[in-house]
């Protein structure tokens, strides 16, 4: 059987490119005692993997190597099985890489077990959903009543974050690029406000839409926001720093803000990054499934078509051109 | 009797200056059912007193008023008692204010019952001691071999910070003003290494007493020093922001850093102040005096002669003048 991939050749460093990527065709080995053969229907396309592309070796996992096969995460379907653990047609989610099929020993392979489409899997319960579950409520710490600005609102961390927050009784104010996003995050999703990153005006939104100041900052962007969030934060206030997409491709990134705020209000700003904590999925799985199951949470998926289609998608995150979790269908 | 008193008359706007104050001297009522007087003998200067002078009411405790006796801590001797909880000739610690003597109702004011000078209880175990061993224990969270890098190295809660730390097996490297308070660090209390920050090398110097990065970084003072440190955070690092004194008396405050490192590294910043803390003062004197009384605390004092030279000795603290905890001897 030939399998399509896409191997990583060169790193990013003038952004992401066409000539970064190389897809090959070789044929698949056959699957030996101990593995499973996935055919991948959907994969994510997330803003970490310009790290993961990167040839920073300090950061928080190892990149991919050139040569190697683009890492992504995906949702498929085992079609053979060698391995005790899985059995053909179990609907299966994990690292599986930028291929059409994956060869696997059933290591970080997940099965669903919830009766939710793909699209809903790679969009809710996977990397965004325990990224925001993690983020949310084991570093930021909602209480109800609180006020809680998230920036990248949204996007696939934020949309879910800022949902979690509400169904908890949160006073919850999104930052997103455009009207569109903006009347999505308040119609839709039932968000308190949002606000357009690009207008002229963020400091008097911003101050009109949180009255009481900010308990929590849920940060996906940075960008000139950051500052105006960061003067509005109450005492004992949390940020939770998750992402920074504004300043990932930029040579000289902005500088933050002063840190004598920090003291004056006992502020506590965390970062954390999800390999940290794969140990604990199930937890957080078991915290997000019921609000998926009691309907509080919706989402959408910006859905491009075939394999190759990832090469140009991946670049979109970063000039915030997806409208809801970017994925690949295969 | 006739009290002494210096009152603030008019807020730092441009630093802190002689018009500021107003020395009085009125006589003093005479000790009613419940109250008792107290004759201060040492008073401690600190740098949170510019913001206590400041208008700013958005901060962790409320201003001085214009017309009110400055604030301070001090040490004393009860010489008249109607309080049943105090004795004449017991020595206390308290908010007693810059004056003479001061009348109280024995709210927030404590024995001393350990054996020590009146200097030693106001450089250890008063408000720098306290913040010392709330900010390493309860927020930085030191581990044996980790390695901590403190600025204000040789002030008074930065001293503390580095001896506990070191006693504690961490390695401990000083950011200090000039090289004999570099020199102290290393040779009288015991640092692994001590920066002048005034040096031209800073990044070369701090690279090469931190060769294994820094886990935990005690942040005092602010300035350029403050993102060299940020570089080399480790993993998993703590930053403990107790202190911004480069910035408290400037216009614009400079910048701090970019927050991309807080998810690279997963880092946690967090800011406090003692008065959050206070209900937790015996807890924190549980942990201290064990060190003091151990031999592994060293301090010294910088000692003023004279109720009125805490005039002119407070801005000695924003210009790094002072050698040692700065304390006025009545």
């Amino acid at each position: 059987m030939e399998n399509t991939s896409i191997h990583l050749v060169a790193r990013p460093t003038k952004g992401i490119t066409a000539d970064l990527f190389d897809v090959r065709h070789v044929s698949l080995p056959a699957v030996a005692e101990g593995q499973l053969l996935i055919r991948q229907t959907y994969m994510s396309l997330d803003p970490a993997m310009l790290g993961w592309m990167s040839e920073d070796r300090q950061s928080y996992i190892p990149p991919v190597e050139l040569g190697e096969v683009m890492r992504s995460s995906g949702f498929g379907e085992v079609i053979e099985s060698r391995h005790p653990g899985f059995a053909t047609g179990d609907k299966v989610t994990g690292m599986f890489g930028w291929q059409t099929y994956c060869v696997s020993d059933g290591k970080g392979v997940n099965k669903v077990t919830v009766d939710l489409p793909p699209e809903a899997v790679l969009s809710i319960l996977a990397l965004p959903g325990l990224t925001a579950t993690q983020g949310l409520f084991n570093v930021g710490k909602p209480k109800a009543g609180e006020t809680l600005v998230v920036t990248g609102a949204a996007g696939s961390v934020g949309s879910l974050v800022g949902q979690l927050a509400k169904a908890d009784g949160l006073r919850v104010v999104g930052v997103a690029g455009g009207q569109e996003k903006c009347d999505w995050l308040v119609n839709e999703l039932g968000f308190d406000g949002a606000i357009d990153y690009k207008s002229d005006d963020l400091a008097e939104q911003l101050a009109a839409l949180t009255p009481d100041g900010v308990d929590i900052f849920f940060e996906n962007t940075g960008g000139p926001i950051q500052q105006l969030i960061f003067d509005r934060m109450n005492a004992h206030g949390r940020i939770v720093v998750c992402g920074m997409i504004a300043d990932y491709l930029s040579p000289n990134p902005a500088p933050g803000p002063n840190w004598i705020r920090i003291i004056k209000k006992r502020l506590t700003i965390q970062g954390f990054t999800m390999p940290d904590h794969y140990a604990e999925v199930p937890e957080l799985l078991a915290k997000l499934v019921p609000y998926v199951m009691a309907g509080k949470i919706k989402y959408r998926a910006h859905v491009l078509e075939g394999l190759e289609s990832a090469i140009t998608g991946l670049p979109m995150l970063f000039r915030g051109e997806n409208t809801g979790k970017l994925l690949v269908k295969l």
